[in-house]
């Protein structure tokens, strides 16, 4: 069965690790749309922190203490920087993910695009899936504050590693949003997809700027056309809940959501992704099995509940397992 | 006494801190200006080796046993690179050193000049002396060569570090040459000085891409302008031999001669620089003891034969002082 699944970099890399391992003997080909939103250039080096993270996990290197980069780091480099006095004293940039950069940045000054660049440093390990850019243009996320000690604007990376969420955020804005398209392999992946999966990822700040997310307060249109590109294919696009009662799987969700003015739960979450049959994204929708009494306040999507929380290898293929398994029910209505 | 030095880099990076240091009691303003035909964009990175290995010999953080890159290096990047399947076999990318092209990159990217930029890192250490590029365009030295198994064109590093001087050579190209200034700092050093030194260091691809060299089989025109300050400089100019009886003091620099048809000789490369009465650029010239027989093939420049061999730091700096007074006695007529 062919599996795409759109996903955002710590928790994505987890969830489509799992995925990739509890399957890995039903000859499922897995694609991973990455969310390229967290993307940014550094000193002249292009930085893609949630295909990087999702690479790590699939090739078994990621440090899976901080979830992100790599294991058995060094800091050279950054000790170097600093020395010059150059340099994002909130943003490490580690020896072994450096070489990362380097290389792709190589790559896309020889005309490469973002997609074939993942692809060529992909092939290095064996990670069993195929890694895919949302787009191959830049679509950096940006960030309002409202602060008055802060830049009115500040890079998602910025705000999230620096301020940690901090300096009273009102709205996110996707920068060259306008003259992007999906990548080919991306739409290729949700055309030929028999199951569609929404990783547990943050929904605004790593699925909402691929698929789009409209808040109360502010709305993030996603990558023109991938939207549509989900409503229009033949497989059921079931979602994850990110949201475990009432607080975030991991990272900073709840906090992306109040920015947007969506609700701490999973049913508003999924209420926002919206019903594919009336005009959304979804057709089912896991929750934790403690948010069970939350399906009732789904419309339009089927909905079940089993355990979210990704604690360790088991659980995670556990997950992925439902997910797939669920998936299925709705594709033979 | 201000003293404006014409350096390459590993050569000129012994030379100028000999200078230094030999001088230091002196009140000496020291300017060195850099050669910049070996710098090159490798994955993105802007690498200046030149003034790097100059940078670095002041600093004293220079790895003394090979004279170019730093000490207590480590590869780790490059073997990323490798696994990637990227990078430059024949150009190994060291990690302390690659810190010093990422800071240089992020400068240039967030609109320094190379002169800017290249202050910047030298800020880092007190390298006592003033560090210039002889432009702030690029004009990267390119080599045609006539092997059928090679490339018709590479850049001078490929020729110099892969091939080591091989695949015939028939010429040397400054691509970029015609849109290139001088920097103004090097316009500044030199029209102040009052003394100019032509290092050691390779007087066709060091100092011949900054000041021009016209070979019988081959001319660089160097860099617009650059030349012709000099020979309108207050100040006299002292050139050190880079020959001592038919061979270069490091480097290949008799391989560089042989391909614009300059015979390796210590007053052939005199003759070539030209007597400044003459439209040339020396005022003196010196050579090494065992070539004082040279002296006399002289025409219209004072010479003085020393002991050229920096093999430690004592016949360096005796050498530098050796310059510095020979230059006084050329200033006093």
């Amino acid at each position: 069965m062919k599996i795409a699944v759109f996903a955002g970099g710590v928790g994505g890399g987890r969830f489509v690790t799992a995925l990739r391992d509890a399957t890995s003997n039903d000859g499922h080909e897995i694609s991973v749309i990455a969310n390229i939103g967290d993307d940014m250039w550094l000193s002249g080096l292009k930085i893609c922190p949630d295909l990087d993270s999702i690479m790590y996990a699939l090739a078994g290197v990621v440090d899976t203490s901080r979830g992100w980069g790599r294991r058995n780091e060094t800091n050279r480099i950054a000790g170097e920087l600093d020395a010059y006095e150059v340099g994002w004293p909130w943003f490490t940039l580690h020896d072994l993910d450096l070489a990362t950069h380097i290389a792709r940045t190589g790559m896309l000054h020889a005309g490469s695009t973002l997609s074939s660049a993942t692809r060529q440093l992909a092939s290095r390990w064996p990670i069993g899936v195929t890694l895919i850019p949302a787009s191959d243009q830049s679509v950096e996320t940006w960030v309002r504050l409202t602060d008055p000690n802060e830049p009115e604007y500040v890079h998602f990376e910025e705000w999230w590693v620096r301020l940690r969420g901090g300096g009273s955020p009102v709205s996110f804005h996707q920068k060259g949003v306008h003259f992007s398209n999906p990548s080919a392999g991306a739409l290729r992946a949700i055309s030929d997809a028999e199951l569609i999966i929404l990783a547990p990822s943050n929904p605004v700040v790593s699925i909402g700027t691929m698929l789009g997310f409209g808040g109360t307060k502010c709305s993030l249109s996603g990558i023109p056309g991938l939207r549509n590109a989900v409503r229009a294919a033949p497989a059921p696009v079931v979602g994850v809940s990110p949201i475990i009662q009432g607080a975030p799987v991991r990272g900073m969700a709840d906090v992306c959501l109040n920015v947007v003015g969506t609700p701490v739960r999973s049913s508003e979450v999924a209420k926002t992704y919206g019903a594919r049959s009336e005009g959304g994204l979804l057709d089912g929708w896991l929750v934790d099995t403690g948010d069970a009494q939350d399906l009732d306040r789904l419309s339009g999507v089927s909905g079940r509940a089993v355990p979210l929380l990704m604690s360790n290898r088991e659980t995670a293929e556990a997950l992925a397992s439902e997910a797939v398994e669920f998936g299925l029910t709705l594709a033979d209505r």
